[in-house]
């Protein structure tokens, strides 16, 4: 990869992380080699484990009400465990998001944990956060990914949020939802129930902004994908 | 500079541009000839074209109303106008903040502009918008302000809000409030006069979040320093 292609995507990575970026459906072709080295090599692990450091610097920092009425809000995919041996073999992103490969690989139920994720989980578990876990996957796999989590070491959590199915019926709908507007609602009333949602983790903006947003948020790297 | 330092420094940069990171007073010692390069070399450059590239398709996607009241709102230091200059006398962010020193500079009015936000301030400019610059500088440096973006380029904008200037008896006075305070009173003040603010170009966090933000939010690059 020459220096210039090495720079440009980089650019292109920071711009990721910072949501500078418009809607994107697949990582930039010339790009291909650089997200697969940064998968695979140590940037993203070490990326992973600076965000779960400084998530559980922001954790312990904070003082706890008595009510246990003081909540973390994780997303699963990317955040919690992570599909990387499914992008593995759809060119780390460079494929057109296919719908129906994803959700085969979804009921395998294999999905391992992201490492610096786990440990933040116990830290935050630990130190007397309720664990709410929101997520775009839909109510129809709850079962899979309630046993994925809990082989990957997740063992509690409050609440597991999901989508509603697809109905084949015209009408409103969460799944005709953006991502962002889902869980901006889902926060919602989460708050609505008395939580105080102090943290917030996931890998896609649309997991962290919006309205009804936590006190602080921390994005997880991911350059494969991109949800609105 | 070892590959483990460059590596770890760019985590951090990233973790900064993410918004991952509580408040920090000065670079890590260990980036110091990282941030250096950085600064000086092309990938600063580079990351400051891609968001002024990416805000400037947002805004031609607009639809502007009749009214004339949709409105950019930018952020003066190191977003229009360059204080690498004096960054570069004091360690790019090495060297603890010097508020006396850092007025020096102000005031001689020679800040550069940063080229690729003085092409989207004129390409919003002739798209319609009104243009708003909302700044952390106190009112007592509006005439030298308005100088040195004169000399740097910028001829016309609707509004230049600036601080209230310290006063010495204690209150109520808007230099006790965050930056991200601030900017977001003054912001809800400016869409009480009815402007829509679709577009903000910052290089912080705090010029970007907090309330009454705008439709979408663009950050610039800066690994030299950090205002909550």
């Amino acid at each position: 990869m020459s220096d210039d292609i090495a720079m440009h995507c980089t650019s292109w990575r920071v711009a990721v992380e910072a949501n500078n970026l418009g809607p994107w459906k697949t990582i930039p072709d010339e790009c291909a080699d650089y997200v697969k080295d940064y998968m695979l090599g140590r940037s993203y692990n070490v990326d992973l484990e600076k965000v779960s450091h400084e998530s559980g610097i922001y954790a312990k920092s904070l003082e706890l009400g008595a009510d246990g009425m003081d909540a973390w809000v994780f997303d699963i995919d990317e955040t919690l465990i992570s599909n990387l041996p499914y992008y593995s073999d759809h060119g780390y992103g460079l494929e057109l998001f296919n719908n129906v490969q994803f959700d085969k690989w979804i009921l395998e139920g294999v999905a391992p944990a992201i490492k610096p994720s786990l440990k933040l989980y116990e830290e935050v578990l630990s130190l007397g956060f309720k664990i709410i876990l929101l997520t775009g996957r839909n109510e129809n796999k709850r079962n899979i990914t309630v046993s994925n989590l809990k082989h990957a070491g997740y063992q509690k959590w409050d609440k597991l949020v999901l989508r509603q199915v697809i109905k084949l019926f015209k009408g409103e709908h969460e799944r005709e939802k953006s991502a962002s507007a889902f869980k901006s609602d889902k926060r919602k009333e989460i708050m609505a129930e008395g939580f105080r949602i102090l943290g917030n983790s996931g890998d896609q903006w649309s997991d962290l902004t919006g309205t009804s947003t936590a006190s602080r948020s921390f994005k997880l790297s991911n350059p494969m994908y991109h949800i609105p």
